[in-house]
């Protein structure tokens, strides 16, 4: 998070007398790196108030710009200068050097109002995708502005980058669908997605025959050599099943039911992050390769930029626990997903539900490590929903919790630590 | 195992005609290391051959002793010496040094003759034990004698070596019933333990409310600090129900359904190998703390010394993965099982097969090595059971393998790796 | 590294007749991805011919542009589409879709020719650096472009992006002076930086009295909470000397040597890789923290990208091992660098050599895949430099290797596998 | 440590006036395991006193036997009863059942008097071993008993069992010379082992081409199947170097200097443990191969058993860091040293201390689990011997510690840290 204050902006013409809340979005730019902030305005007369990212401003707005003074929670207040251009506003936030009482720090920004909230329900969109993102960045444009309780009805291609025609439509290495902004979400929150439907729409996966070196010791890497090859599989959509489409003999009746999901789900890495590679993951999800990110199941993500900025894709028609083979059956979907925002909230790692159990997902450089975060995860889970002790926590996990292996395929491995609902139906929801 | 050869044995009174075969048990001294081989002689007059840990023998017998000439597989061939006593015979295997041209090797060694099969079917045992072993050792006298096929009833105490009556009865740490020596078992065979009964025999189980320091990162550990206190549950046999005894606030209406298993289950270590404390684990079980250690279940081990010698304990009301709180619900166990032994075959992990899955316990320092080990040990059951190939395998366990971590307790973790039957039940079965 | 050909370019005015080879960077955007390949060109008349990443081409140059057509390893060829402009050329590549033979992809590019070495003898630059990165980038503009052979004298600011005079020059996060471009570097290569000189030039350094997570279990976690405390230390540059400047009791007499080290240093991550943030690692380097990146060593890194693009910065006065408290003593620094290439050979880890040590330093999620990195780098080193079997590399290792473990701060840690010259001394290089 | 008390037994002739302390040790048998008690006794006419384990007593003493009634730290205290026999005492010791109020239970012992120290100053032993231990064992009679000052010359066999003149004389597998009971050591007391000499005592070693599973990763795995051939090395005592025997071509130049150390060194595991293998580690040593415990050196271990019973053996003429071969250049070793005791303190890891070095040995089933344990092991030092606080213990680290990474080779590993003298110096020793 930013520590700025004191944002002096010229009103720009035009908005001076709005009563109700206004709602921007601040680019700053800080020795070169871009970072983004969420302001919160009221107007009444020529003063106004608000918040900039949670810490309180008040000033002064006129035809030509704004004057704002934000105090930060060190009750540190600092004055900046900025005025409003064709697409917005743009300015200079100038404060001390906190590294030097006689230096000072001076930033330019530029910032554009958020459209307010569309009257009437929650709205349904369907947005086909014309470009994909190899990246889960915090500098791409939305594709789309979406408000909590709203659904969108998409699409995502295979993460080779080839589409449901069998096309290819971007770079491979997982691109992604989107980013969707999702208005009201700010950096602490928890953005929820709840996967509606997730379906199969072409006829073939590709995946590979290959064992990733994080699940073969010496012994079996020494006899591993030769794989690694392409293996197609057929899809047969009426019947839900993936079988190889030129098994080799042993695997002639091999035939398994699909069981579609997302391996790539994130939302934009913080400020400060450059750009998250959509092979990796990190604390707001990513290519988690988690084949509980299902149809009928929900994800929670801490936001961590205004607007959250939703990425989704790398679909697999199915994946055994650990993506062994490197890849899973990779393959285009439909995808229909609706949004939340819970406020005030944020998880320590990604979370998913489903309508028997609740999952954490930790991840880290070994499987040690990722198994520690899926604990420390749930513990935070029965804790602030259910207002367990740290004793009673102990004493759920040592009798109820259950730890797969989700994903062994990236830098990052996944450990998910899961409780059945079973467990918690009888204790109290605080 | 033991590179021996030319075991001269001087026959004892009154054996000398027989034309069946005997099975002997050798137990060696190699300067004061006890080691076991298993002899396996066929009479023919004077003259005698058979088996000495695989290896073939011939040689002379008479009313005083035996005269072995064993040949191992290195072609190389030992002379030995030895004479009948009270209890079965004794002597000196005299060999070379292998380090050095010029020195001699030899050892002193008792044998004991094994008991012939009994005639008729495949008996059921009730065994009620008397005292119990706070080691998986090759050097305990066996409780019983049984051959494949037969069942044994029996009981275990809890890991505080409390028996169903709250009796103290043995010394805490995963007191063991045991150990059974299976007749016909030998290094290198695979022994198998069908657990046809698990059933609670009392009406409470100890556990603590810890978290195990491999479940926590620095954040959680710096607020554990007050954890690792007892918490006594009740168990509802009638509704087979457990709940903590004296819940605090937040636990007041837990109540989880138990699921007893065994968390030790063993077959001695190998000559060579010390007692492995049964706090520990091993290739061939031990500690193992396996979740689906339970009725109806079945469980491989490979064998590593003559008549396997089989022990069991440490028996849990319920436990989640990982037995994250260092202990799951101890409790004493009525247990009931049926073994049965796979000549010439071995498993380089522990197995354990459900009515639904194949399960393979990767045991080792760390997750990521514990993992690579399950995942190995899957190939090998694929390979040796259904043919497939490396690349056949690789495409299996990437569309279908399961991963759970039952064990973080021990000083080695368990990480297993586990196929639906579904999946295989359209394979080619060789 | 892509796979692209048949590039035609329409030559652009006044240069149709070169004789000598031209050098070119193309810039590819491919579906929004910009990568980068280099072009080496001899024009003949209207014909011309090089390579393009390695990849041998033929065309055709006119006054408006070029025509190339490239063929690849795989004998595929394709043909491209370009003109000139006003600062170097652009244009169309348009080549099938491998993922479908009906499809075709056509990407835009832009070019700008690269300036030839100036005549004379290796040169030396006084680069004063004006800003600053705080990504490992691909993407941004060198700041300098030099030839092998060439020095560069610069400057580094702190972690927390403060020069050498106090003020904040950068955002924090291991702000980094670079990029320099090293004419004729090509992925694949490697690029050798000899660090000439490495000197103080403030008074003080900034630290932490923090214990990483990585380097506490459980029950040091437990009291550790207290810690992460700023703390100054005091440089006495005359001396060579480091001191708390506010020493408590216990520390009131320490007083260290500092050994002046960069802890950042990298070339640019290859095609396909987004930006690398400067507190992350790879291959090539990043901000590995290693306490042997000091004056008089020379560090080796495979090139990635065209020109290699080398940042350097984040150096610390004096590091212990793991970088336990997350941060070294973190200062600016004068620096004196030159650079060399070798042409055709790539390192798997980077490379430290230093008077009396070769050192390759292994970088994973855990130590223990980190050190399998380090041990694989060594054996590859005694193989390329050598000429050693891999038994001959096993018999060194046994008996001289050395690990040390440089970093434990960052999301990756590093094991350094050492072997002493000593050793190698007498072995024949080949 | 046993909880205990209320000793009953009768004293046995001629020892009834005795008004000095007598020192016995108790060995009790609970189910079956043994377990080893310190008794220290002081006699006024038919009443005694003292203490058992650290524990008070009284009682009584007559011709025929003594009673004791021992309170423990719970202010428990226990009733038991034993007679005096040929050898010392023996007995009963009945106390009540912690897990049932209602039941007790009752233990056989017997007891053995320790001798009294030799009059004079400390005394100088020449042991020739003719037996040796392949186990780190509590129950294996002593070979002699010694007092801290004292010094022994001795000889260890090498790993495979063969002395100096290249006999075997005892199994395979790091038999040791010992073991040396320390009179006055207890459990909690640390040990301290003078290394003054240790040398090589014949003219070759042997050792293997490996490299072990825990220095490959997939890749290099894939190449090693090879590996494993046996490698004799001659050494050149007069020069003190080592180079291979019968070198390959690439290694027909190499001559290294030897570094003569112990690869084993350890007291045997306390009371509940089985015997540990000696090709195994914990918490007082073991099997550690860990290159600096070198002549000169002085390794510190925490007592485990009353006499702490000192082993010794697997000396190596050489190992790099890891004994990444599986074997060092294992040899036999003429050994001298001398022994103290620290009472009351004990170390949470194996220490060794060199003229210019600190080191602490952390061992676990991973890497980054023992770098962890090696940490805690120096902060522990650092507070007992230095008096610092964890925000001065983070300091020192943080600038000057030292990580290697002697052994990969064992079912655990080690980390070393260490810290240089020249860092400490000026530290307030406290």
């Amino acid at each position: 998070m930013l520590r700025y204050a004191m944002l002096f902006i010229f009103l720009f013409p035009g908005l001076g007398v709005a009563a109700d809340e206004e709602h921007w979005l601040i680019q700053l730019d800080r020795w070169g790196n871009r970072s983004y902030q969420s302001l919160t305005l009221t107007t009444q007369g020529t003063n106004i108030s608000g918040k900039l990212d949670g810490d309180n401003f008040v000033g002064k707005r006129n035809a030509k710009g704004m004057v704002l003074t934000v105090t930060d929670a060190d009750k540190a207040s600092y004055t900046y200068t900025a005025t409003s251009s064709a697409n917005g506003m743009q300015g200079t936030a100038d404060f001390p050097d906190t590294n030097n009482p006689k230096a000072r720090a001076s930033h330019t920004f530029t910032a554009r109002r958020l459209p307010d909230r569309p009257a009437g329900p929650a709205r349904q969109y369907d947005f086909q995708p014309t470009d994909y993102s190899n990246e889960f960045s915090p500098h791409r444009s939305p594709v789309l502005t979406i408000w909590p309780g709203d659904t969108v009805k998409t699409k995502t291609i295979d993460s080779g980058g080839v589409d449901e025609h069998g096309v290819t439509k971007a770079l491979y290495g997982n691109p992604q669908t989107g980013p969707f902004f999702i208005s009201t979400a700010e950096p602490g929150d928890t953005l929820v997605i709840h996967l509606k439907r997730l379906r199969l729409n072409r006829d073939y996966a590709d995946s590979l025959d290959s064992i990733v070196g994080r699940a073969m010791g010496p012994a079996l890497a020494a006899k591993a050599e030769s794989l690694g090859k392409s293996i197609r599989w057929k899809l047969d959509r009426e019947r839900g099943l993936a079988s190889p489409e030129k098994p080799s003999e042993g695997l002639r009746n091999l035939s398994l039911p699909v069981r579609p999901m997302l391996g790539g789900l994130a939302v934009a890495p913080g400020n400060g992050s450059p750009p998250v590679s959509t092979g990796d993951t990190g604390r707001s999800g990513g290519n988690m390769d988690f084949n509980e990110v299902i149809e009928g199941n929900t994800v929670y993500l801490t936001v961590q930029q205004p607007g959250a900025l939703l990425y989704l894709g790398d679909a697999h028609a199915l994946q055994g626990d650990g993506e062994t083979s490197q890849y899973g059956l990779e393959t285009s979907m439909d995808v229909e997903f609706t949004v939340d925002v819970i406020k005030g909230k944020s998880v320590n790692a990604p979370r998913v539900e489903s309508p028997t159990q609740i999952m954490v997902l930790g991840q880290a450089g070994s499987l040690d490590d990722a198994l520690r975060a899926a604990t420390t995860g749930m513990v935070q889970w029965l804790q602030q929903d259910y207002g367990l002790s740290l004793s009673e926590c102990a004493q759920i996990l040592g009798s109820a919790i259950r730890f797969s292996v989700p994903n062994l395929a990236g830098r990052s491995v996944g450990v998910a630590a899961k409780l059945d609902k079973t467990v918690l139906v009888n204790l109290l929801r605080r």
